[in-house]
């Protein structure tokens, strides 16, 4: 995994780089909020999905880059005092505490908008086929827009208050963290040429990994250690916020994150050897402690 | 021109019917705003680009469409509090005012990535070819993203109330607007089927005309009329904005307006005939009172 995660970091790196000479302030706050020590989880999956399949990581590493600034954007734009107002995120002041609000707000702008820029770079396209790009360009647009992670946290901050229930809860989980661990497993093994079958398999394990991963998260809000998760715990039934627990209960919650894990190393019995990886993950999604 | 805006404002609405189900105030929020009576320019420039090089309408659409929605996902963001705070635009309140800034700022989020899912659209990739697309959507987002619209959005923000120069205003001006309507023409052109040569002089035509049409609105902010422009006027000078007439002067601004338009209308030689849209576009803009 930590290979995998300097892999993903050296090309995030290289491919800011490139936007050198363009507003420096905005151009730091980018690389404050990117690289402040997230997991890779997402890009990870991208390049673990194309391995399951058998293809290489190289022509993988602008899609999974592109993954890790989506999800950079929406975490710089959830904190917003707008938002969910959060000082802390990593162990660290938010983006908008250290660069204004104003500067927050584009930045995450600009990280949704280099994204796409990374999907159809110029080098890449040799590599990969084009009809394929246009394809997992349009799944990630569509898990990172209405229909998936905005759509999602629209729902999650109009729910604050309300008497939380299955459906939305659900709704929520799926849509704002589920849609887009999804759309890497799917864009892995779409692009690293997999088959329908293949593709379908990985999207069922991408989103039965997806819910997981966010029901932990909740989890850990109450459970979890300050130190070791960078923020403070408790901040979700504070906001009465739309979660698991609060739905479930916490054993139930913690019963159906293990069901949900199981199920998703299930749908990968096609790949046997080649998706050991995505195996691990799903186990350290299950295990993590930040 | 009408004729054409009504065609883009039909297939805007296409596309948004097909986005719903999803949240209903985010969808609200967003047809508020991407429907509040803009001109259409650049959509209308993408439809007239392509057929300066003979290409038909239908095809270029979607991108037309995602122009819109791109630049109105970054009103709807310029507009916020931490950006502009402005009340009101186009005679009617602001998006955060009407919806609260969470949703403005989600509404703008779903804008720019409903976008690239339109110019990645199933129904569409039959008529366009997938290498053309793939540069047209890095086109767009190297024109929207740090090196283009975000970045010069961030360079007007934090030049306010710093004393106005030449470089620092045209910096602005080419990357806040007129990199945006550059793409438009280059696009148009290149998913027509032009050749370099022909989406070469686009491109000169497009950073002409983009660079007069921000003059121009500079312009209009001091001698403009409030009910034609449905603003107050004046506002840029209240704030310091760095713009044309504060550092050219008023006169010299429209002088060079004027030239720009020119060099504008004198880039379109080779098309002949087949550019008088893009011509009338061109003196449209000088002549524009809102």
């Amino acid at each position: 995994m930590k290979a995998k995660k300097d892999r993903v970091d050296e090309a995030l790196n290289h491919h800011l780089s490139l936007e050198a000479g363009y507003p420096e302030t905005l151009i730091e706050s980018i690389k404050y909020s990117l690289f402040s020590g997230g997991k890779r989880l997402r890009p990870i999956l991208v390049l673990a999905a194309g391995e399951a399949v058998g293809g290489s990581e190289e022509p993988l590493l602008p899609f999974a880059c592109a993954m890790e600034m989506i999800h950079t954007y929406s975490l710089i734009h959830d904190d917003l005092p707008s938002m969910d107002d959060d000082d802390y995120r990593r162990g660290r002041l938010t983006n908008h505490k250290v660069y204004g609000e104003a500067v927050a707000v584009l930045a995450g702008d600009a990280l949704l908008t280099l994204a796409f820029k990374l999907m159809t770079g110029p080098g890449m396209n040799d590599d990969l086929k084009p009809k394929p790009v246009i394809k997992a360009i349009r799944e990630i647009a569509d898990a990172a827009g209405l229909g998936g992670m905005v759509g999602g946290q629209v729902v999650d901050i109009l729910s604050e208050g309300a008497a939380p229930d299955q459906e939305t809860v659900n709704t929520i989980h799926e849509k704002k963290t589920g849609a887009l661990i999804k759309a890497c497993t799917a864009v892995g093994g779409l692009l690293a040429g997999g088959s329908e079958q293949e593709i379908e398999a990985l999207k069922s394990y991408g989103g039965k990994i997806g819910l997981a991963f966010q029901i932990i998260d909740d989890i850990l809000d109450i459970e979890g250690e300050k130190e070791a998760l960078g923020k403070d715990i408790g901040k979700d039934q504070e906001k009465n916020k739309t979660t698991y627990p609060a739905v479930y209960g916490l054993d139930e919650s913690k019963e159906k994150a293990v069901i949900l894990i199981k199920q998703g190393i299930a749908s990968l019995e096609m790949f046997g050897e080649k998706a050991s990886f995505l195996r691990g993950i799903a186990a350290f999604i299950l295990m993590r402690k930040s």
